[in-house]
């Protein structure tokens, strides 16, 4: 039985996860706060919700066993190259107890680490927004999209979400009474599936629902483009479609074809039994036929493991993966 | 020769156009003055630009021989549901001295009327935005896109500009040199050609450089794009094209197969010997092969011509169109 304790955590919007775990894969602890991440929220708050994260997963545990950490989050190098940031994050640490060092890393790294102990493959993450990274030595290599919304995020739920509005606009214009997909749409940006006697006043009013908020938010008309494609609806499995066959493009962007590595899918739209998921793992399966494709699990646990294949003990890092990342649900 | 004068201004964005004419087309003034749109502007502004143009325009005309009077701008309806608005325009109408009434009309009819005296046919905008809409009795009827750069606009100047950087995104994604079109975009948006040796250094920069501005300022890249198909760029080209079918496809939202009324192009992407309006025009003749095609020409005339015809003594308004509103050059 192993005593030495490695600390994840997996920051991201909207939630911060922290986990404890012994070398022999004992999990010690969990600890959960609200969103961490320091580009959205501010260090400061960041690093609060860090720190409330990691007391509740050191609950019963002598931070003394502790002997490494990492912390992965979204806009890691930005944290890095911010005095301020980095010695916000520092003194969450120590005011947990810690007196080991902690490595950080960019969320898209620690999501590929979840699905696959391999050190080289690439991770493909749709949620609300989208992108594409190639891992080599276990590093964040190339990366393809994550572009944000404005500019790039094909395939992610702000996608879905906009074209969702799109094809609702352009049956309006058309004169068309809106399919099954639209009128979700419709009664979800305007309270009711009713168009106007003039429909431009529908168009109208649909904009400005959608203009009054930031853009951002048109990804969470994407459960709705999700539900109807389960039903399926023949829109929404258009766009699914079309969603990806873009991130797989993005994929391609970076990762070459034959290649024969594992492909982790990641993101809220990609884990789990979504027909997201089902398309792009065809998409992926047709452009890479020898790449093992995996789902991303739990963050935290893979975080600890990345922080703990450093330590001298740790022999075979494959191995511990086994123990310490529990395979996803 | 006729005493009887009408007024007609257009009011963009960018500038007020005013103009006087007599019903034999003599042209007594030209008023110019800056941006007047009531909804960018607000009313009280977009009034006294309206002022300044019309008291240019009636230098040395008594305004007592104004018999009728059109305003075009974008978002009339809003301004006419406004009565704050309507106030500032009425009272901005009376400060130049003129008692008879006037119509307010949207620009995309005037830009129509400019282009044709024909009461039926369709008008397609783009520049910054696009919009298609047809013309019934000479008022707007049905209309098509128009919807904002953030859920529509497809084929206009934001559309171009948004395209050009997206392809240099998939180009430095991809760790290829950047084309001659994105070696031009890049310079526009960091000041130097240069790609980071780590190109995602300058995916970053760029989408920093573009998510610092208002999204619509996108549009301004617009003019690297038609320049770089005018040299033969097929970057550019291929976006030219792309922007072509997008703006013949929400035409044919609004306007049956097979329709012969006459198709106005306006905007400045369409207006003059550019790129996109030889590949509208091509996309436009395949779709609709029996209708003239038009330019959009001087809206101001377009708008008094749209008074005078309501006026007893206009016995044929397709006659008086001839001597009022020139032909584009």
């Amino acid at each position: 039985m192993s005593d030495t304790v490695v600390v994840g955590l997996d920051v991201g919007g909207t939630s911060t996860r922290a986990t404890a775990l012994t070398l022999d894969g004992r999990r010690l602890g969990d600890g959960r706060a609200g969103g961490g991440n320091p580009t959205s929220h501010g260090a400061e708050r960041a690093a609060g919700e860090l720190l409330a994260a990691l007391r509740e997963a050191l609950t019963g545990v002598d931070p003394a066993w502790v002997r490494a950490g990492t912390i992965g989050l979204a806009g890691a190098p930005r944290l890095l190259a911010d005095p301020a940031g980095r010695d916000a994050f520092d003194r969450a640490w120590r005011d947990a107890g810690l007196r080991c060092p902690y490595t950080v890393h960019g969320d898209a790294l620690v999501a590929y680490a979840s699905g696959t102990a391999s050190p080289e493959g690439t991770v493909l993450i749709a949620g609300t927004g989208a992108v594409a990274a190639g891992v080599r030595e276990l590093r964040l290599d190339r990366v393809a999209d994550g572009h944000g919304w404005l500019l790039g995020d094909a395939g992610s739920g702000f996608w879905l979400g906009r074209e969702a509005v799109r094809r609702l606009l352009a049956d309006l214009d058309r004169d068309h009474t809106p399919g099954p997909l639209a009128t979700r749409v419709l009664t979800e940006l305007l309270g009711s599936s009713e168009v106007a006697a003039r429909p431009r006043d529908t168009v109208d009013a649909l904009v400005q629902a959608v203009t009054r908020r930031p853009p951002v938010e048109l990804a969470r008309l994407a459960p709705l483009v999700v539900a109807a494609a389960v039903g399926g609806e023949p829109v929404a499995r258009g766009l699914i479609a079309e969603a990806a066959a873009h991130l797989a493009e993005s994929t391609a962007r970076i990762r070459p074809a034959g290649d024969a590595s594992p492909i982790v899918l990641g993101g809220g739209l990609l884990t789990g039994d979504t027909p997201l998921a089902a398309a792009v793992r065809a998409e992926v399966a047709r452009r890479w036929p020898d790449a093992p494709l995996h789902s991303a699990g739990d963050g935290a646990a893979a975080a600890a493991w990345i922080a703990a294949r450093e330590l001298p003990e740790v022999a075979d890092p494959r191995a511990l993966h086994t123990l310490l990342v529990p395979p996803p649900p």
